[in-house]
């Protein structure tokens, strides 16, 4: 593996990862008031661009990296309609 | 230009700018307790190493917008001590 894929999933690892703390921080709480739902549609879109556009450079960490936050956005989404009802 | 570069722009502005609703919440309910500030050093770091790999792919739609969500990261951190301490 080159140094170019080692940043690429070091990068995608941690833009993908930067939502655990915050669905960890909501199921926690029980409350989600000052997370905005807007944010995670935005992600949501932006993510699953990100994936079609590392399919189309034939890029292994932008597409897996972007694959997985696409998962958490959906999680946060529930999550914040879940919570935010209460 | 083609349609390839439009897919990552596009990508790109929507992930960057997803962090401006969140802003605008913190600015307008002057709290952040439900947001974790964990997410956004982490975020910033990831954003960071896109941008690294943006210039070593020469792909501008990765550094560009990249470069914006790492200066909307920093904006989030200093909201997010600054509210949370009331």
């Amino acid at each position: 593996m080159d140094v170019k894929t080692i940043i690429g999933f070091s990068a995608g690892i941690l833009t993908a990862i930067s939502s655990i703390p915050q669905i960890i921080k909501i199921l926690k709480d029980k409350k989600a008031q000052a997370v905005s739902p807007l944010m995670f549609f935005v992600l949501l879109v932006g993510n699953l661009l990100w994936c079609w556009y590392g399919v189309m450079l034939n890029d292994l960490p932008i597409t897996l990296t972007n694959g997985f936050s696409t998962i958490c956005d959906i999680l946060m989404i529930i999550l914040n309609y879940k919570y935010s009802k209460k």
